[in-house]
This record gives C-alpha cells, sequence and structure tokens, in this order.
C-alpha cells in the first residue's frame, strides 16, 4: 500500500468539538447507526497485518509443538496413543523435565517476595544465615520487588554482574555497559529494534542459526545474510568464507550492521576456539560491524573451555593498540541456560562495548517503554553471577547441586550422542557445548518424495512421523537453516532415561524400513 | 538508503567454502589485516539506526525522569540540594512509594518460588492454610515456576482469568481469547507489531494519552491519528467529533485499524459512561476497526464505577442481533495498578475478542519468539483475578488491605485536587479514576519567552524549574499531547503525606512571581 501523500495532523493538532454532533444518551439512539455490510467485516486480515510478522519463521514452538500439545491432551484424556507421555525435546526447559532449581536462588528468591518471613521466628530453622543476608542486602538495594527498577536494571545488580565479567575475563568491567533485561531473547529483540533500519540492513547470521535470529530480523524489515558453519570441521566458522560472504554483502550495497555469533552454538553445541573468536573480532574491526555474541550457553561446556568475546576482544585491544579500539560488541548472557535453568523467571543481561553514546540513549528510550524487566528475574541474574563462595553455609549445596546438574548434563549428552553414532544413516558432531544435538540424517529418496508430495520439508516430514510415533517432539533442521540437500534435526539432550532414546532409535529402524 | 535490487541467498543457501583461504591459527598472523583508518568507525550511529526508534518520544522516563536520578545520586553523596528528597511522581510506581503489597499475594509467591517450604514443619506457623492449598495448587498446574509455559500462558491461569471476567462482566469468557504477558505494555507491542503494516495503518489514539501508545507506533512505523479529548467535559470523548476525525482520516486514504481508548484514562484520570463506550463500539462497527481498550485502572474508580467494552460489546450484542458480532476487541488488564500495584513483578493479560484465527495463529508466533511471559507475573494474575473470598481464612486480611490502600489513593487524588483548585493559574478536573491528576497550567508570558529562548516546550520547562527547587518530578503535559497553547502536567498522587504538595505550592507561588 503506498502510504498517503500527507501525513494527518500531529499528536499536538488542534482539538475541533464537532460543532453539531453531541454524545448520544440512551441505547435506543444507537439504532441510528447502520452498520454496512458492503465493508470489509475485520479491519485486521492476514492481508492487512504486518507483512514482515507473517514471513517470519520460528520453528521451535511450531507446527509441530503445537502438534505435540494437541497429542499430550488426549493423552490427558485418557486416549490410547503408541506412547503414553509426550517428551519435549524441541525446546531447552530443563525444569519441565527432571531438573531442580538450585536451592540457594530459591531460597533468596522466596524471602524477597515475603519479606516477613526475614525476620518471623521460623527463618533460621528454615533458611541458611546466607540466603537471609542476602535477601536482606537485595532488599536493601531494591526496596520491593514489586516496584519498576530503573530500566536499565537495579544498579547493585549491574555492579554484581560487572564484579562477574572482570572475574571471568581478567579484564575489568563496567556497571553502566550491562543492561538487564527479561530473558537474552528480550535483550535480542530491544538490540536489533535499535540497529535495523529497513531493508538495506544486513545482519550476518550463522546456519544453521536458533530462528530468534531470523524471525527478529524478519519481522524488522532487515536482511538476514547467512553465513554457513561448516559440519566438516565440528561446525566451526571458515573466517576466510565468512571473510567472502562479507565482501558479496557489501558490493550488493546492503548496510552491513551487525554478525550474529552464536558461542557454545545453538543449535550444533559446537564451540568457537579462541583463535576464530579473534578472526571474527577482526573482520569486525575491519569492516565496522557490531558482533552480537550469544553466549548465553557459556558455563553448558563438556569438552574444553569458554572463551567469551569480550576477553578475546581485551587481549587484541592490548595486544595490537589502537587497532581493535572501534569495536562494537554486544555479549549476551540468560539464567535460563547453564546449570541455572530458569527459563520461565526471565532473567539475563546484555553487556554494550564500544557503542555510541547517542544511539545507547536510543537503546534506553526502547527499554524504558517497557518500563524495566521482571526484578525477580534480575535477582535471579544476580545470583547465578555471585552465587555462594567457598565457606559460605550455602556454599556445600550450591557445589552438589550444581555439580550434579553439570554431570548429568555431560552424560546425557554422551548417551545420546552414542545412540546417534549407532543408527543407520544418521550422523552426528560430538557435543561440546549448549544443550542439543544437531544430526544429519539421511532420508530415504521415497521419504523424500512422500513429503514433497504432502507439501513438507522431509525432515519436517521426518520429525512429524516421529511424534505421531513416539510422542518425542525434535524441531527439524530446516527451521535452523541447513544446505540445501541435507536434513537435520535438533534435539535437546535435557530428558532423563534410556526410554525416549529407544523409542527414537525403533522409530528411525521402521522408517527406513517403509521408505526403502 | 535504497535497499539493494535483489536479496542475497536465503537462510538454506549453498555453502561454498573458501577454496583458498583457512582459518588463521596465531594471534600473530592477525597483524596482517590492517584495519584501514578510512572506514567509517562505528557501524551503530545515530544516522545509521533504527530513524523510527530516534523519532519516537517517551516522557515518562525521558529527560527529566534522568535528571530526576542524578539529582537522588547528588543527595546519596551529601550533596546540599534546596530538598532533601526526590519524589518521582512521574510514573504511577507505588511500592516505590509507601504502598504496601498484598500480604496473601506475596505469600503464594514465596512458597511457589521455594516449594520445600509448603511441606515444612513450620508452615503453619507462618503461612494460612488457603496460602498453602493455593501454592499447591498453582505448582500441581505449572510444575516449576523455573520452566517455560505455554507462550500464550498457563491453561489454569487462563481459565481463572476467564471465570473472573464472566463473573465481572455477566457475559461468559473463554480461556482460549486470553493472552498472558509481561505486562499489559509488553501486550500492547505485541498487539501493535501485529496490526501495524507501514505508514498507512493508522491507529486513533486519544490526546493526551499514555506515551507508551504513540512511541510504539512512530516504532513501528505506523501512524497515530489524534483524537482530543474534552477537557470542558471532564475529558470526555465527544463522539460526533471523533465520528469526523475517522471520516478525515479514510478520506485521506489511511487504512484505519485500531483506535485506542484509555479507560479510566491515563493522564486524565476520568472515566467513560456505559453510553460513550457503546457509541465508541458502535464506530467500530462501523468503520471496521479494533478497539484496543485500556483498562489497566479498572479498579482504581474513585468516583462512580468501572464499565469494561467487553460487557459493553455484549450488551450490544445481545440487543443489536447481528450488528456488533464482527467487532474486534482488545481488552488489556495488569498487575502493575489497582490495589495490587506489583509493577516489578510484570503481569498482565489481554483478552482478544472477535479477531480472525488466521491473525491470532501470527500473533502467537510472535508471542512465542520471547518463548513466555514470566511465570510468576502469571500467578499473581491469578492471585489478581482471584483473591482470597470471604470465609476463607486469608479474607479478613486481604480485605483490610486492600480496603486501606483504596481510601488512601482516594484520600491523596482529594488531597492533591483540592491543592491545585487553590493555587492561581491552575485547574483541574475532578479526580474519577486511574493514579494521576493532569492539571492546566496558565502561563506566565514571560516564561514561555524564556522556554522558546532555551528551546524548551513551556510546560517542559516549568517541570524541570519544579523538579530542580522541589526534588518533585512530574511529567511535562507536551509529553502525552495537548492542544497548541495550552499546558499540563501529570503527577500521580501516590506519594504521601503534604509536605510535597506543599512544596509544589510555593515552587508555583515563586514561579509566578519569578516571570510575572
Amino acid at each position: 500500500m503506498v502510504p498517503p501523500p500527507a501525513p494527518t495532523a500531529s499528536v499536538t493538532a488542534v482539538y475541533t468539538p464537532s460543532p453539531v454532533a453531541s454524545p448520544v444518551s440512551s441505547n435506543a439512539t444507537l439504532s441510528r447507526h447502520s452498520v454496512s455490510s458492503s465493508k470489509p467485516r475485520k479491519a485486521i486480515t492476514l492481508e492487512s497485518m504486518n507483512q514482515n510478522l507473517r514471513k517470519a519463521d520460528y520453528a521451535v514452538r511450531g507446527r509441530l509443538a503445537i502438534r505435540a500439545e494437541e497429542l499430550r491432551d488426549r493423552l490427558a484424556t485418557g486416549e490410547t496413543l503408541p506412547f503414553t507421555e509426550i517428551v519435549n525435546a524441541n525446546i531447552g526447559n530443563p525444569q519441565a523435565m527432571d531438573q531442580q532449581p538450585i536451592t540457594f536462588f530459591r531460597q533468596v528468591l522466596s524471602l524477597t517476595q515475603y519479606p516477613p518471613l526475614i525476620d518471623s521466628d521460623h527463618a533460621s530453622a528454615i533458611f541458611p544465615p546466607d540466603a537471609l543476608d542476602r535477601a536482606r542486602i537485595l532488599l536493601r538495594e531494591i526496596g520491593s520487588v514489586g516496584a519498576y527498577s530503573q530500566s536499565q536494571g537495579v544498579p547493585y545488580i549491574r555492579r554484581s554482574i560487572a564484579n562477574f565479567i572482570s572475574e571471568r575475563d581478567g579484564f575489568p568491567a563496567n556497571p553502566d555497559d550491562i543492561y538487564l533485561a527479561g530473558g537474552a531473547s528480550s535483550a535480542v529483540a530491544s538490540l536489533l529494534c535499535t540497529i535495523c533500519n529497513g531493508p538495506s540492513t544486513g545482519v550476518l547470521i550463522p546456519v544453521p542459526q536458533y530462528p530468534l535470529y531470523s524471525a527478529t530480523l524478519t519481522i524488522e524489515n532487515a536482511t538476514a545474510i547467512p553465513y554457513q558453519l561448516d559440519e566438516s570441521n565440528q561446525w566451526g566458522a571458515d573466517i576466510g568464507y565468512i571473510g567472502s560472504v562479507i565482501r558479496q554483502t557489501l558490493a550488493k550495497g546492503y548496510a552491513l550492521k551487525a554478525m550474529v555469533v552464536i558461542n557454545p552454538c545453538n543449535p550444533t553445541g559446537s564451540c568457537l576456539t579462541p583463535d576464530e573468536i579473534k578472526e571474527v573480532i577482526t573482520l569486525a574491526a575491519e569492516n565496522c560491524f557490531l558482533i552480537i555474541a550469544d553466549e548465553v550457553y557459556q558455563t553448558n561446556i563438556y569438552r574444553g573451555q569458554f572463551h567469551s568475546f569480550k576477553k578475546m576482544l581485551r587481549e587484541l585491544q592490548r595486544d595490537f593498540p589502537g587497532k581493535y579500539d572501534h569495536v562494537e560488541l554486544a555479549s549476551l548472557h540468560s539464567t535460563s541456560k547453564g546449570m541455572v535453568g530458569e527459563c520461565g523467571q526471565r532473567g539475563g543481561y546484555v553487556e554494550l562495548i564500544g557503542i555510541e553514546t547517542e544511539v545507547l540513549e536510543q537503546l534506553y528510550k526502547l527499554v524504558s517503554i517497557s518500563l524495566c524487566p521482571v526484578v525477580t528475574g534480575q535477582i535471579l541474574t544476580e545470583l547465578m553471577v555471585n552465587p555462594p563462595r567457598p565457606g559460605d553455609p550455602s556454599y556445600a549445596l550450591y557445589k552438589q547441586e550444581y555439580d550434579t546438574i553439570y554431570s548429568r548434563l555431560a552424560e546425557r549428552s554422551e548417551s545420546l550422542f552414542k545412540a546417534f553414532k549407532e543408527m543407520e544413516g544418521v550422523s552426528c558432531q560430538e557435543p561440546f557445548g549448549a544443550m542439543y544435538l544437531f544430526p544429519t540424517i539421511t532420508l530415504p529418496p521415497k521419504a523424500i518424495l512422500e513429503a514433497r508430495r504432502r507439501n513438507e520439508e522431509p525432515d519436517e516430514f521426518y520429525c512429524m512421523e516421529m511424534l505421531e510415533s513416539t510422542g518425542v517432539c525434535v524441531v527439524p533442521g530446516s527451521g535452523f537453516g541447513q544446505k540445501d540437500g541435507s536434513y537435520h534435526f535438533r534435539t535437546t539432550f535435557l530428558a532423563p532415561g534410556e526410554d525416549y532414546v529407544n523409542r527414537i532409535i525403533a522409530f528411525h529402524q521402521e522408517f527406513l524400513r517403509r521408505f526403502k
């Protein structure tokens, strides 16, 4: 639709009361209004609504997840299906599986929700002294969890986060650079809204990627520029190739604004090496784009070690004076992942480095329109970055719970990885980090034909068949992006037991047999 | 910027590994990259960022609020200023003042955060049995507050909300029509994102209005069409005049998608009569636009009674069969306002009536990209709509707390209203509802000249002078929209005591004297 030639009145338009009409004062007079049937019956239709939203895809909670909910409801009514439970391996939601929350975190959250508990006669019988102390400190700083905080987040909590980053990286961090958010997804939405300025805005996204990025860019009417990760090299980043994608992008006239890097990677589970990270930063320094480092899985590392973009940037700035000072970096973290796993609490933050002050003021305005991130999620973020330390009363239990969750995740990733290695026509990279495996599946040509006949992507067809026969819900690779002609699916390794793995194996054999 | 002629590769683009380049494997080789200084140094600048965001205004946390924070910090360092505390009358944030949370709500939230409390030996000494029961029920339905819920919200909570609406209106409500959200602001953002499709999209907004609406429409690149409320008639809606605004809007070629109505009104404190509401619905039925009914202040009523758009719509549908069946309505509610006042907990919902299923599917996709609203905010919403009932152990305390908060709000609105009535050059409509007064101020011509000299709006200048000399932070009328040449400010009546009122009176006298 073409916009009209001139805008109507501004918001401060002069009020011109209607000289004739007056408010109607009884129901009877309403009948004078005839509602014409020749007009369209609905204001908001698929054709008239936001066409960018319509184009966006978000497979993690897409058709398969909706079908899984239907099947769960049918099971709940007592219907007999080929399985007795739905396993939601489509989404990294550990506490919907058997993962328990960290006790200390929940104690402090409970106390801050109901401050009279802190001074009750029973408090010391129920709560360890460090939980009581922490709740007192946080309430002194915050006031009430029921009050809006500063839009950027509680200053005390931002200082805690800056301390955590300083300890993690060995380089100082600044509380003013931290923006709390209602989960990392919310931080990404604010960030992309700030930087995108129409279809000429190009943002590099990995393939495969977590579809938050492609979906948000589509909604923002910006252009996602895919760079394929190298499956043959443990889903690594081929820097030379990425450089050529950048050159092509610039040659086509795009304003290349940012590059998204997910490390550890969702969905592939791979981790970047320090050199790969520094190479990406060098590309950013040379070509002048913001790095969006999605580091929400930074503690979900099962082989090797996590290296933050922030630390690598500071090393480069130290080692090559002046060459990297202008680099812009956004580093994301979340309370939904790691050993915290508190998805429903919506905590997280973004650290913003090198962004111009005027732009930060605009971002601040954007986040203040939604007033503030949920305060309890901010508290949980504080607890995540400032957990009990050796010597604290709660340390032993914290350590035990943390280690148990960690080992369980590591074991489950291994056990699922082994199962995939042994399945015919399935291959899978070793699990380094995150909460997912992303195996390649070789689908029989007859299965591909059958999928096409149904107007479905072949891997979507495969995953739907898996759901219908096993109750296990995974996400087809097409939801994340993959090389043409290759097929994958993403599954979490959060579910307990071997049973669901055996159901996948049996389904897969039967599927191959059926389409032989 | 003109978009390039053709998009680059799709997300499923074929991966072409670079034939020559290989990942660099040592820091030393990084120096081969020369970071050219002729390129722009920053990717994200005020000029290259989202220009729609840049244009958006949000005065509630704008220049004055930022200055108030600076002054608060200076007081905290011991600096002597003309006042000893900052009063944030710029934002409806009751628990940042002296409003206490409802005990029952916080007990249940505390128990759901730390479930071992429920079965502890001390539980019955600390918590009433109905709080323990409610926590058990909610946890049985939700699992863990740390797990993502359904994107639309927990089904049990949506059923509770539907029951509440049915009881409130006397017409049945459907849980499938309810979408939980992280505060009503978040629901508004999702809704406007769904319906806006470029600058030809027109959305009617009241003047004055809560700037969430104008800001979000600007960010969405849609067009806000102002309709002035009638200050001379208690800020009522002049339906004949609104009809003429609609005709002009359609004549100019806009696709009129929605009309925002804030009732009780922020910032004016006025309430619509049942007839006014039915007239608005009739305009929507005739002209085919969505009504966005912001009803977050529905229990903040100090004179008269609240009438919901939903109930009025159902009455019209009953009384004029067929004429109103197609009407589209979004009704918003929140846990941040009313006697709950839990702003930091981010709870709320929108009920969507008459929207096409295909559009709802798109909205569902949008909300699932941010996964789910914070689960504790959902619980608080359940508690708000399903509080203790007569006969329940917690009822007496709940009733007492609720009534105390209510009377205090009513008293403070009266006392501030009286003060404004007696101030020279100030006039103010009676406070009917919400949390705000929006007085008109007649500014001396010399003050207006001084403001223009400083390149400020006259009411912004007045409010800044008030802040600097009293520590009371209010929001200038220009932040909400007002008739040209008229000046207002919005203040909450949440602050305790007479002291800040007296400071405003003294400032005002001095301001008039200074610019006489």
